[in-house]
């Protein structure tokens, strides 16, 4: 394909190959399920924890609210996927939440609801590694000992990999989001064949830990109070969910059917991991601490700061499938590899929001263009760095990143729910059919629910959590809001700039063209820029040259004259060796003499191969036509000369051209042109 | 003068107000003398320390040795002065030692001279600033505490004033070199009254100290090794003489007379100054130690790491002064300042040097344009990080830097001599005259010894010191040498490239251009591409775009039928929403149906004010442009449409360009450009 440069051919059979070429073939439901549910069914890997964790404060008796939380995430889990299924029946083009948000509560929301999901973006690498390491930590005690270099390590090995835009499959996603659910289900289903069946006792390796309860004998608002953060923390599980609304495009028909089963799916395997392993670790007696160092004690002393509190996931299978043990160790690998695979979603979603926001104008124009890689490289970067900065000053600590985690999550939930409620009543006001408004009426019935819900559990995430870092991530949100509110101003402020009036401007309507070729001695290039120059005809021409050295300047008026060049040759002086300053005062004056006239300014350039060539050439050049595009009434006209180095130049970019970029696979294909876009019109 | 933007005017009084401006008025004797001076004569205030800290290798005993090395140095400096005064007499227009080897020794021992210039610009920095930090630090405990910083510090400063273009003037060289001479001279003359007429007897701080020998009883070979080591050092006085040879055309009439004069007094100066130091410290008993905190003893004991010694000149002005008094003071800040001068002057000759090796294409050709401000900032901040490194690497220890420094300088001085020798031996060649033939004669006896005794001198520095780090000098000069051949080289084949051919080349002589005007949107900014592609009556006009949204193409070709506009417009498809692959792919596909076609391609381009709106606008105008240039037979034409916010940057272009490049005193005002060149002439 790299090869085939015919155009009529690339007309004909290039588009399809290229689709194929990006992967983007229609997602099997078998495929479709891992390719979205890495990130939300990794959560389990580190939800669980964050529940026992919050309630040790109250003390070991607390843990016994556990099973009551888990409750109540389930059901705000089915709340949220009921929703989303409505959402993927209104918005089968794969409208997110942004354009919910956006169509249905106008741009102000939707700019909230994308702050949210940037900053959320974000949060998924950070969580997702610094949980990653620790699953991995809890096998391979060098990366525990060594956590955030290993994690900012994990954020530089996926930055780059998707900087190069490794080819992605279906597959890729598959192997280890099955090999992780089927390990956990092992794991349950073990775990409840030996407790129930075999009467075995199984003990985590905290089992016999005490912990020390920071508020003892918790009662009323107290009490509700750390039960409500509890379920914030629970809420993690959540995370990740609303991927699959951003894409529908990429299903087998019935597109929107499949996602929406789809969703069911990811939400009841979800649901049932999560609630197994909250169950285990009862059953193992698994001691999770807020304070590990300070406040879980062994022997009636505390562990003190070199402890490794590990996760929940890893505690339980090495009560139920022995530390250590084979199927341990594959199922800490797997727990790692999809909350890395979740990680790398990110890495796909933030630049793909990015061009969204940018064709709204809340970003730079450029990042619009589609697998555009240049703009998912900017992405890409500005993702991993934040990411790992958090993960710096955070410490690769998991359980301080989800403070900071949930809320973004939250905020779109509720207005793209809110959005929802309003594009069903719109609909309604016009739909006749009571079938169809019947189902609407239902539709609206679940989002009003849904949206109700996330926005208690937003309130709740806020009021539990602001001090423990939420602060952080709206501060987020908030510096992401502003700098996009302020671009698309400024878009807005040009756009208004640049509308046409009604009337043409004829006051200084240009009516003839004066050409100018720059030139600095006789060779090729000039050559070349002189006979296209003659080629414009424009009104008069003339060629300029700055003097710079008087005999450089006699030689170049003698080779003038001797090679009978028929372009008058105008000589500008320059004691200082300045070359901007004289032809933009010769512009100007022109300019001056005669107000209609444009000026042409014709330069030859250099095309070379290498970066550091391009500062030895040019630069002069680049400069002057800096200064002429400030000057009014003048274009400037490029006449390259391909130095035999341009070659090199040229392949590299047709390769960097050719590049795949990442997240095609869950994107879909791009829409099919139609018959008349593809052959070209002309009006 | 800003605000005259007429252009007669400006022809007509522009360019001598400008001269003025730049302070570029011819100089009488007295302000040259320290304009030119403050570099070699500030070097008195390290060099006499030197030689009696190498000689304190063989313990106290050698100090005796050193009236014999003053001798030597002081013949050496006569040399050197006597063989540049040939130098300004042979070179009136300011040949320095680069264009003296280039022009009659050939380039390479020109590159040469111009890498150990390079290097030694780099040295004179970090030297000068290193000693005047150690000068201050004897009045100011404060500096010689945190010595890096205040080195690394002061280059900063200096680095600053130098990029803003402070405006210099004669004064700001006279005031602290005339002071710090007349400290010295006071003296001198005080120290030698109160010694021999009041028989006073004076005591520097460190006299009662003594220093423990390394090698005891060293004589023959390893005792004239140690002597000749003492002599390289002491010739870190004569480091700065050459800089006069290049500022010739900056002095009044008769230019090369004045020039040789001023060569002589500050030939006799330096040389007074050093031997009366030297002098001083012998009779007031200063001990200098290489090793101090090991080598100086105090009642029998080292006197440790904390032990601060200060320079000689600041020792005996404790001595004759007295410690702490007002003299002392001023002599150390006066001594202070004219170092700070002294690095200043390697901060206006390391750009400028760049400036004359562009023009001989070994460094990029941008750089030649004479007081061009990126140029000058380029050069300055090499210059300033080059030293800021050794500077810390060396602990701003002048003591250690000096051992880098007399490398160059000797291999400049030698083959400038040499070159001069051949100079007058091609002169004596053609030469008829006998008046004239004898005082050629003459001038070539002179060089011919001033090239035998530096270039002894060199082998003796390379000899003692290349260990002592000589060689990190030879090294940075083979980099510059190697580096600047690099570039030499890749323009020497890209004009060979370029080159025109006997013969043109007819066999596609490009007969019709075919114009395409690009078009995103109908606004001001098209319609004026359009209009301006329209004047120039190209063979065949089209305007284009690129569908990436159906719905805008279909908005874009409506408005174009309602207004009527009379250029066909063709519409591109792109699924990905890709800009410049499409306009790529159809000006291939024009090129290779008629081959002798040439394409025109106008880009209506915005042009905004500061650096962040660039960033959202014609990010994909510039790289489709940029993969346009690698197209052969296609010119690109910016059409520039100023935004209101661009006047800003216009104001900000133009103040940029009358900033006032620094070193413009010493060299002089610019050649006065002849009557024809600056009427501006037409073939």
């Amino acid at each position: 394909m790299s090869k085939l440069t015919d155009l009529p051919k690339r007309i004909l059979i290039g588009r399809a190959l290229r689709s194929d070429k990006l992967g983007e073939t229609l997602l099997p439901k078998r495929i479709a399920l891992p390719v979205f549910a890495s990130d939300p069914l990794s959560s389990v890997a580190y939800a669980p924890g964050e529940v026992l964790l919050v309630l040790s404060v109250a003390g070991v008796s607390a843990y016994h609210f556990s099973p009551w939380i888990a409750v109540a995430v389930v059901v705000l889990m089915f709340t949220v996927v009921a929703s989303y299924r409505q959402n993927v029946r209104a918005y089968p083009s794969g409208g997110g939440d942004y354009e919910v948000a956006n169509t249905n509560l106008g741009p102000k929301a939707g700019l909230t609801v994308a702050s949210a999901l940037l900053v959320d973006y974000v949060l998924t690498v950070a969580v997702s590694i610094s949980s990653g390491v620790e699953n991995l930590g809890s096998a391979v005690p060098f990366v525990i000992e060594h956590k955030t270099l290993c994690a900012v390590g994990t954020i530089v090995l996926l930055t780059l990999m998707n900087l190069r835009g490794v080819k992605e499959s279906g597959k890729l996603f598959a192997i280890p989001t099955y090999v992780f659910v089927a390990g956990v289900f092992l794991l349950i289903a073990w775990g409840a064949f030996r407790g129930l069946v075999l009467g075995d006792s199984m003990h985590a390796p905290t089992s016999d830990y005490e912990i020390h309860a920071e508020k003892t004998g918790l009662a009323g608002f107290a009490l509700i109070f750390l039960l409500l953060r509890a379920f914030s923390s629970g809420c993690a599980a959540l995370t990740g969910v609303e991927a699959i609304s951003n894409g529908v495009p990429a299903f087998r028909k019935p597109k929107s059917k499949n996602a929406a089963t789809t969703l069911l799916m990811m939400g009841t395997l979800a649901v049932t991991m999560f609630c197994g392993i909250i169950g285990l670790a009862m059953a193992t007696d698994v001691k999770m601490a807020e304070n590990p160092a300070k406040d879980l004690l062994h022997n009636g002393e505390p562990v003190g700061a070199a402890f490794t509190q590990d996760p929940v996931i890893s505690q339980v299978a090495a009560a139920v499938f022995g530390d250590g043990s084979f199927l341990f160790v594959v199922l800490a690998a797997a727990t790692a590899l999809v909350l890395f695979l979740a990680a790398n979603t990110a890495y796909n979603g933030f630049p793909l929001l990015g061009s969204i926001l940018a064709q709204d104008r809340y970003l730079p124009r450029q990042l619009h263009t589609r697998g555009d890689r240049l703009a998912f490289s900017n992405g890409i970067v500005l993702l991993a760095l934040a990411a790992a900065i958090l993960v710096y000053i955070y410490g690769a600590d998991s359980t301080k990143l989800i403070q900071l985690y949930i809320v973004g999550v939250f905020v779109s939930f509720t207005l793209s729910q809110i959005g929802m409620v309003r594009h069903w009543n719109r609909h309604l006001a016009s739909e006749k059919d009571p079938a169809k408004r019947r189902h609407m009426i239902r539709s609206r019935a679940i989002n009003t629910f849904g949206a109700s819900f996330t926005g208690l559990v937003l309130v709740v995430v806020l009021v539990t959590k602001f001090t423990h870092g939420a602060w952080v991530a709206l501060l987020g949100m908030v510096i992401f809001y502003v700098t996009m509110s302020a671009i698309r101003r400024h878009y807005d402020r040009v756009a208004e700039e640049l509308a046409t009036d009604e009337e043409p401007e004829d006051s200084a309507r240009p009516s003839r063209v004066h050409s100018i070729v720059l030139v600095s001695k006789i060779h090729k290039p000039t050559l070349r820029a002189l006979a296209y120059a003659k080629l414009m005809r424009s009104d008069r021409l003339e060629a300029l040259s700055i003097s710079v050295d008087p005999a450089e300047t006699k030689a170049l008026q003698a080779e003038w004259s001797e090679r009978g060049i028929d372009v008058p040759l105008k000589i500008l002086d320059s004691p200082y060796r300045e070359i901007t300053r004289p032809v933009i005062d010769y512009v100007k004056g022109l300019r001056r003499e005669s107000p209609r006239e444009v000026i042409s300014v014709y330069i030859p350039e250099y095309v070379v191969g290498r970066w550091y060539e391009q500062l030895l050439h040019n630069q002069s050049a680049l400069r002057l036509k800096g200064r002429l595009l400030f000057t009014p009434g003048v274009m400037v006209t490029s006449v390259p000369w391909q130095l035999d180095s341009s070659e090199a130049a040229k392949l590299r970019a047709r390769k960097r051209a050719e590049w795949n970029p990442p997240g095609a696979v869950r994107r879909g294909p791009a829409p099919r042109p139609s018959r008349r876009e593809k052959a070209g019109s002309e009006k």
